[in-house]
C-alpha cells in the first residue's frame, strides 16, 4: 500500500494541512505534497464520511506551500466541505543536467506533461504523475484512501498550473467532474514558454502537431467529452504583465470556444488592473473553490 | 507636506494595496509602509468618504508584505470598509554594529519602544514612529489624507506586533477605539524575547521598573483608560511553540485583568492545535477584522 510520509500537520480554518512526502516511480524522485483537511475530516471522532478532492496545480517556480499560504482557498475549502490537494510543480533532485538554469523549464517547471526527449524523458512524467500515480496513491493509501473520496475529484490551477487543470481536464473526460483556472497559459503552442517547454521535453525535433496534443485551446476544438455540460471558469486580470505579454492568450481559447459552438461552456472574466500574483489568487479563490462545489456535491 | 513614494499598487479584494516609502525623521530611515484601501475608496469616480483605519503590527523578522501577503486581512476589511496600514518592524539600514545578528534584536525587532541605550537611541524609535510620525505623515499626506480618517483608528498584531498593539493601546487611552492581538508578547519582562530587548535598547543597567512601563501585563493594571468599556480580543495556539516556551503568557495577562478586575474585558481564546504562523493568523484575521469593524463603525 501507497504510503507517504508526514512532514508537518498544521491546524488552518479548523481543518488541518499535512505537508507530505512520498517516493515517486513516475518521476524517480521523492515528491512533496500538501492536502488539507477540511473540519468534517479532522474534527470527527468517529470514521468520517469521505469528502471530495479539488486538485490545484501550481505556477512556475512554486513548491506545494506558495498557494497553502497565500491562495486562501483552505477558508472556502472548509466551508464546502472539501479537500484540496496541491501537487509540486516537478521533479526536485533528479540531478539533469542544466534542470535548474532557468526559472521557466526543469525543476519547478514540468508543465504536467510527460517528457520524451533525453535526458528529460526518465523523470519529468508530470502527467502521469498527477493523472495516475498520486491520486491511485492518495485514494489507496492509509492516511487519505479512508477520507478522500475517489470518485469527486474537480482540478484548478495556476498560470503553467491553469494550463495543466485545463489539459488534463479536457484529454480525460470524466475524471475530472470540473475545471477551472487563474490566469492559464491557455495556448502554449504560440507562447515563449510553451514553445520553450515543449521544444525541450519533447525535442527539437519534435512538431507543433505533437504539441497541440498539450495545448488547451487545440485540446478544446476536439474535446470528446459532453460539450453541453462544459462549465470551464477561468480568471485572468487584465494588469498581469504576462497576459500583456501574450504568455496566456485566454481569447485565442474564446476564440476556439466559439468555433466549436461550446462558447456557452467557457466563462473568461477579465478582472480590471489585478496581476499575476496570489493577491489576485486569494481574491477570486472563493468563486473557483464554489464552482468547483457545484460540481463535487 | 508629507509625502510618500508608491512602490507598487496592487488590486486585491476589490480594493488596492499600496506599498509606499518615506523619509522618517524620527528613526531616521526611510520607512515602508503597506496601506490597503477597501474598494469603497478605490472605486469610487467622485471623491469618497473617508474610512477608519486598523493598523497591523508584525512580528518579528517581518516586513510590511508578510501579512499583507499571507493573514488574508484584506478579504474582512474589504467587507467592512476599512483601511488597513502594515508598518515596518523597525528601521532598516540604519547601519548600526550588530543591527543584523540575531532575528529578535536590531533589524526587523524595533519592539515598538523608544530605545534610550547607545547605539540604538538614534535610530530605534518605533514607538514615536507608530503612535506620532507614521499617523501625522498618513493623515496630512496627499495620496491618504483625504480618504483615511484620522478619528477612527484601531490596533492590533502578531507576537511582537502584539505586545506593540497590547501597549500602545493601554499607554494611550483613547488613541485607537479598539485593540487585538494574534498570540501577542504579553508579559515581556518574564520573556526571554523580552528582557533581551529591554535590556539592549534601555541598556544593561535600566532597571525592571523601567522596563514594566512597556508590559502589556503591567499596563493594564495601571491603565487609566474607561475600564468598563475594555475589549481585548486575544487569540493564542495550543500549538504555538512561542506560547510552550512562555515567550507569550497570556494567562499572566488573563491573572492581572483578574487582579484589578477587568476580567469581563478581556478575552483570551486558546486555539486548539493552532500554531504562530500566518496559517493561525489568517484563519482568525475575520474575527480580529469584526472586532474592530464594532468600534470603528
Amino acid at each position: 500500500m501507497a504510503s507517504f510520509e508526514t512532514k508537518a500537520t498544521i491546524a488552518t480554518f479548523g481543518g488541518k494541512l499535512l505537508k507530505v512526502s512520498h517516493e515517486s516511480s513516475t518521476t524517480g524522485t521523492p515528491m512533496a505534497v500538501n492536502v488539507f483537511l477540511p473540519p468534517s475530516v479532522t474534527s470527527s471522532s468517529s470514521s468520517p464520511k469521505k469528502v471530495p478532492v479539488l486538485i490545484y496545480l501550481s505556477g512556475l517556480t512554486c513548491t506545494p506551500d506558495n498557494c497553502s499560504e497565500k491562495g486562501f482557498l483552505q477558508a472556502s475549502a472548509a466551508k464546502h466541505d472539501i479537500a484540496i490537494v496541491y501537487p509540486d510543480t516537478s521533479p526536485r533532485g533528479a540531478n539533469i543536467a542544466g534542470e535548474d538554469e532557468s526559472y521557466d523549464f526543469g525543476t519547478g517547471a514540468g508543465f504536467y506533461i510527460d517528457a520524451t526527449a533525453e535526458p528529460w524523458s526518465k523523470n519529468y512524467r508530470m502527467e502521469s504523475y498527477i493523472t495516475k500515480e498520486l491520486p491511485s496513491a492518495l485514494f489507496g493509501s492509509e492516511q487519505f484512501g479512508k477520507v478522500l473520496d475517489k470518485d469527486r475529484v474537480s482540478i484548478t490551477g495556476h498560470s503553467m498550473g491553469g494550463h495543466g487543470a485545463l489539459t488534463l481536464f479536457l484529454k480525460n473526460p470524466g475524471m475530472y467532474r470540473s475545471v477551472s483556472a487563474f490566469a492559464p497559459i491557455c495556448n502554449p503552442t504560440k507562447a515563449p514558454w510553451g514553445e520553450k517547454a515543449f521544444s525541450g521535453y519533447f525535442g527539437k525535433d519534435s512538431g507543433v502537431d505533437e504539441w497541440k496534443k498539450h495545448d488547451a485551446t487545440e485540446l478544446l476544438k476536439t474535446y470528446s467529452g459532453d460539450k453541453a455540460k462544459l462549465d470551464v471558469l477561468i480568471d485572468v486580470g487584465t494588469g498581469d504583465n504576462f497576459y500583456k505579454q501574450k504568455q496566456l492568450l485566454p481569447e485565442n481559447f474564446e476564440a476556439a470556444a466559439k468555433e466549436v459552438g461550446v462558447e456557452k461552456g467557457v466563462t473568461v472574466r477579465y478582472q480590471p488592473d489585478y496581476d499575476h500574483s496570489y493577491y489576485f489568487i486569494s481574491t477570486f479563490g472563493a468563486d473557483h473553490v464554489a464552482h468547483a462545489a457545484k460540481y463535487l456535491a
